[in-house]
């Protein structure tokens, strides 16, 4: 995939629905019902949350109405029919249909991915295929801080499993107070555990500190004692550059409502490698063979893919989103995205380090662009977060914080731009200073 | 609930979406597209497949919009914030909306219900709190015709329990040819194994025979010897009156898009009993408390209540489908609909049997209005489903098929009506006896 040649468009700010000023100001949807008003209403507001919710793909709506219209004009048919002037695919293919923009984005095989269920769900059933416990291996690795719900997923599973967390899960935690976890500091907790670990669970890109980590470093290194390695790519996805397939990655999985603007909760991907598609599973009947899948033999026939995992029918409102959303990453690159990420986020640094008030804040993700993908995690000085997160929302401006003193701040490639990037830094500066100022 | 008093309405056809004739036959969504047409393509189709697909209420894209606007217009606050001019919940809280009136479709407690994923996926979920298998009781009963989902859901937890389907998993054979199951047939194969069976999980609508099992009887019977019992409720739900805490049901779980309208894939629901909120569990971030959820703590701490078996942040565009299915039930009662599916059940078996084609065919459904829902299953005689099926479809009355020999026919109380159920037997007749006719 490299539409228009080595140069596919990085520009889609036109296509993405980014709520104004004033309509992030309103506490309604209709603009008639508000009676305050401010000269910036009809701005478009500065939106750099895409790690925690994307916008809205124009497309979307089109799309929804679409399937909208199939289901209230062919009722159950809908499965099967083909429609002459829908984009989209009878809804017994919808995930299927997704399965090769989305293992583009990954760096796949398209056999080696499913489009299905949601994250943490997703982790739940890879572990039950890939977490087989033994006297001689039965750890996981995860690191010390990682997301909640990776934690309780992976002390659920060993609990599961009769085992003991105290003894079973091992925490990498950071050695500094950055929360960043330097390569070596991983594989030497991988050294430690070498011989008892069965498998290594780690992020693509750290949620809370942005950091890209070395996946295919970190992959091999593991492997090569013998332990089977998965990553929770949720930050990565649609951000960094990845190759699942080349860097033998053994399983992940990711959601699709942050990078890839398929809306809040929305239908979640998993990835397994060829090598492991006739693993046990806990199964379901979309995973079994599609040709006899409505025979009701009940024999489970697993499809020789990733596939092959799927439990229930999908979402369809959810796989529609979703297609809306790959339409869109199907007319660049990953490649392309990166290298215009890299320039927004370079450029938001360097204009966090020129700041007025940059001794009033340190920047926490890592300072190598091999190391971070779009997201500047960024610490306050102690008492300041609350004043500046008030001035911020005052003035459009969106960005994630994490309490006591952590602000989030995402560029995200396919509708961000150097005018958003500025805009921040300058209100979060002035933010800043006021709020040292007034002593809060 | 009972709203209007003793006597709820229960005519909501005119908030639905009906097919018309036209739309079905035509290959597009468009109606100018279209070429061909037919004296009948303004009249509503006759659809009878809600055991399979329910139909779209009309509020469904008023709230999709309202959903889509939400996105638009607020990004990532639309999580946390309260929309004067919007029907719906801020989207963390989406799910807990729903509860309280599927619960009261279930007959349970709130408490002990949970709107989350889909339904094998749910299943699985709760066959990790729930089935523990020990070297005294190890096996699960279940159908020998379950869906085929069910099937494997229990044979691959069965095999992740490192135990061999052929000695643990117990499969109720239907005695007779017609595939119902009696309940005496069921309480003596418990007697068989009932030391030794850990679970017990039966569909409370049978998918093939539309048979409503007993499911106060059977729950009470197995609990007291010792046996956990959990329900599949995809053919029950919104179908016929469930009272899930009064019968003591140790789980249940259920999908929304049959009888409950929410559209395909959509997000499913279960029911754990209060008496088990204690239990082990496949843990997510959703399923900790709300009140810490975001302080990033990594100590879980369910919910003391079904929303602590949830993982994941569900799906927002299915939750909302599902409230504007759930605001239709909201207007009536599971009692008032089925005393009307009762009559319209009940008048279809009369004129199937007064048909001429009577001899044709014979409805394998139980005879007794309490041991079934809305949906008749009928057999046909050898040969006859194909030519049939082809002349169903081109009078625009959809029902749901089972090869070799099975048409399955349901009226829903919420939408259809004695027209439906006459204009049905009407064609279903005259189309048996041309196939007998034409030798085919
Ligand atoms: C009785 C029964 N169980 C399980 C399923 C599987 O449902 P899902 O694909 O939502 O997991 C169905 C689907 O129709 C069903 O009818
Ligand atoms: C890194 C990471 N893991 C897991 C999750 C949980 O995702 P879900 O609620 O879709 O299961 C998130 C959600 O933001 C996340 O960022």
């Amino acid at each position: 995939m490299a539409p228009n040649g080595d140069h596919p468009p990085t520009d889609f700010r036109h296509v993405f629905k980014i709520p104004t000023k004033g309509d992030l100001r309103r506490k309604t949807l209709q603009k008639s019902a508000d009676l305050h008003s401010r000269p910036d209403d009809d701005e478009t507001c500065v939106y750099l949350c895409g790690n925690s919710l994307g916008l809205q793909p124009t497309l979307t709506r089109q799309y929804l109405d679409q399937y909208l219209d199939t289901w209230a004009t062919k009722g159950v048919f809908g499965h099967f029919t083909h429609i002459n002037d829908s984009s989209l695919a009878p809804w017994m293919h919808v995930d299927d249909d997704l399965v090769e923009d989305m293992a583009t984005i990954v760096g796949a095989k398209p056999s080696e991915v499913a489009v299905m269920q949601t994250l943490t769900v997703n982790l739940h059933l890879l572990m039950a295929s890939f977490y087989k416990p033994t006297k001689e291996r039965y750890k996981v690795i995860l690191e010390g801080k990682a997301f909640p719900s990776d934690h309780y997923m992976v002390e659920s599973q060993i609990q599961h499993h009769g085992l003991d967390p105290a003894l079973s899960m091992i925490l990498i935690e950071p050695p500094t107070d950055s929360g960043v976890l330097p390569t070596d500091h991983i594989l030497s907790v991988i050294d430690r555990h070498a011989d008892t670990t069965a498998v290594l669970l780690l992020p693509g890109v750290q949620f809370y500190t942005g950091q890209f980590l070395d996946m295919p470093r970190i992959t091999t290194y593991a492997q090569d004692q013998g332990i089977l390695v998965g990553w929770d790519l949720a930050h990565a996805v649609g951000n960094v550059p990845l190759q699942l397939s080349d860097w033998n990655v053994d399983f992940a999985a990711w959601c699709t409502y942050k990078y890839l603007n398929a809306g809040p909760g929305s239908i979640g991907g998993l990835y397994v490698n060829e090598k492991h598609f006739h693993r046990p599973r806990l199964a379901g009947w979309w995973g079994s063979s599609k040709s006899s899948r409505f025979d009701m033999t009940n024999r489970f026939e697993p499809i020789p893919s990733a596939a092959g995992f799927q439990l229930s029918n999908p979402s369809v409102a959810d796989s529609t989103a979703l297609r809306a959303s790959l339409d869109i990453f199907k007319q660049t690159s990953m490649k392309a995205l990166r290298a215009k990420s890299l320039e927004l986020t370079g450029r938001l640094e360097v204009l966090l380090k020129q700041s007025e008030a940059k001794h009033l804040f340190s920047i926490i993700t890592p300072g190598s662009k091999a190391e971070r993908g779009a997201q500047l995690s960024i610490r306050l000085q102690p008492g300041l977060l609350d004043s500046v997160l008030v001035r911020l929302e005052e003035e459009g401006v969106v960005i994630d914080e994490r309490k006591p003193d952590v602000i989030r701040v995402a560029p995200a490639p396919l509708y961000n731009n150097v005018e958003d990037v500025k805009a921040f830094v300058h209100v979060f500066g002035a933010a800043c200073l006021e709020a040292a100022k007034t002593g809060k």
